[in-house]
């Protein structure tokens, strides 16, 4: 089952000959305060199992629409960084990236932070900000929290997961906290939708690839993630409460390098779909 | 004019001689996808100069609330590092605090993010957590955003802002970076109130002051910032969109140390209030 949110308030289902708009079966009343996280995602989580996804009534082409983050409200966005022993040492290699620290372990590191105002969708392009500074892609597996949740031991870490998605953590390169670098508007990229857990038996083992104009710049596997899908979610909770939306980038591999605008970016992740982005000025 | 939220979702207007309950003065409703921020700073920011601060009908007295975060809904917390030269003195000497880094300036640390899920009010106390690891305070200025801005220039900073308040920057120390550190839930304290621009007319004047069980641990003024008020809400708008209920914690002065469960946290700082904080385990 794959949701997608599209032309902005539209909730629908993403079939191979088109998409079934089921907004109508969602709640999309709130009230201040509003509860932490996305309610669209905590239905979609609690409700993913009686979701008929029999294609009902007319089919809108998929062409034909705006897609938008599959996430409207999270609550955070998590990344965590030094994931891939590839890229750590593809980072301390390369003084533009590591700005004279030293990349070591997650552990050590600790998870950063986007800024929630970071978020875009598929259709949004890429605004590439301060055209003096390196801007990087950085292709991710996105986790999507479904339930609130605390300190979640590994063994019960996916239970928790709403979906998976592709996740891009465009990055400024320079001598900034992570949660200032990676912040910018447009700079946190998720989509092209939220794939239910069914269609994505182990997410520790998925093919990611990104290429810019054609070129392949990044291609590897989920497998070699330091911290695998559960310990990321359990170590996350140990911190903070986790809720309905919160999003997860995973990390990144190696291969990671500048955008420039009128780029195109292609990234794709094995059973979550691919995302095809322009840069902008 | 001073905001109060109590009992999770009432509004109230802080009168000498009790609280004053305009909730059904503002818009609860809301729908999702729900727009960036709160939705009743926002409404604050734009009423506040029709808002009817003549008390009417019954005062609640003020000792028989639950005071929460006057913001509820943010959609960031963002904090200045490094904003005071005495603090950055003292954690450059306290390997404690730097474990190993090398504090700066503001403009080469960027600002950091603190996780939504961290926020707390007056009412909550201070859970710490981590119990082998060290916990400081940090009392800060905090700044409330009240409209969607972007490029802001210093000459119309405070334009935006829908009021002030005390920010807590609850810290754990570790090599961790601090949207990590600074963000286990109930980390960033919020409170008493919001207090409208009316009654501040100096946000970069205000005395500040922490003690800790009664010992004097902090006292300074925001006098000593080096970006002052309206250099960080340029700086910050400069990166990213600022929504309304957006949090500003404007950086700590020197005289951050420990807290341990039991102790009695007392922040004030001038114009702004009060807040008296337990320290539980």
């Amino acid at each position: 089952m794959k949701l997608v949110r599209f032309n902005g308030n539209r909730l629908g289902l993403w079939h191979l000959d088109g998409i079934e708009d089921i907004t109508s079966r969602f709640d999309l009343a709130l009230s201040w305060p509003a509860l932490p996280g996305d309610a669209v995602v905590r239905q979609f989580y609690e409700r993913r199992d009686h979701l008929d996804t029999t294609p009902r009534g007319e089919l809108i082409p998929h062409g034909s629409v705006r897609l938008d983050s599959p996430v409207a409200n999270p609550s955070k966005i998590i990344g965590a960084p030094v994931n891939y022993k590839a890229h750590i040492d593809e980072a301390n290699s390369d003084t533009e990236i590591n700005t004279g620290k030293v990349y070591t372990t997650l552990d050590a590191y600790g998870l950063f932070l986007k800024a929630n105002s970071s978020l875009a969708g598929p259709s949004d392009g890429f605004p590439r900000t301060f055209p003096d500074r390196r801007t990087d892609h950085e292709v991710e597996m996105a986790v999507v929290i479904g339930a609130e949740c605390k300190n979640v031991d590994r063994e019960e870490a996916l239970h928790y997961v709403a979906g998976y998605s592709i996740g891009l953590d465009m990055s400024l390169r320079g001598p900034e906290v992570p949660s200032y670098r990676k912040s910018p508007d447009g700079y946190a990229i998720l989509g092209p939708w939220l794939v239910s857990p069914d269609e994505v038996p182990d997410p520790d083992a998925l093919r990611l690839q990104l290429s810019v104009n054609g070129d392949v710049r990044q291609a590897s596997s989920t497998a070699y993630m330091l911290f695998d899908t559960r310990r990321i979610i359990e170590y996350a909770s140990r911190l903070y409460t986790l809720y309905p939306g919160d999003i997860i980038m995973t990390g990144t591999p190696d291969g990671v390098g500048p955008v420039h605008a009128g780029d195109q970016i292609h990234a794709s992740v094995e059973s979550l779909g691919e995302l095809l982005i322009t840069v902008t000025a």
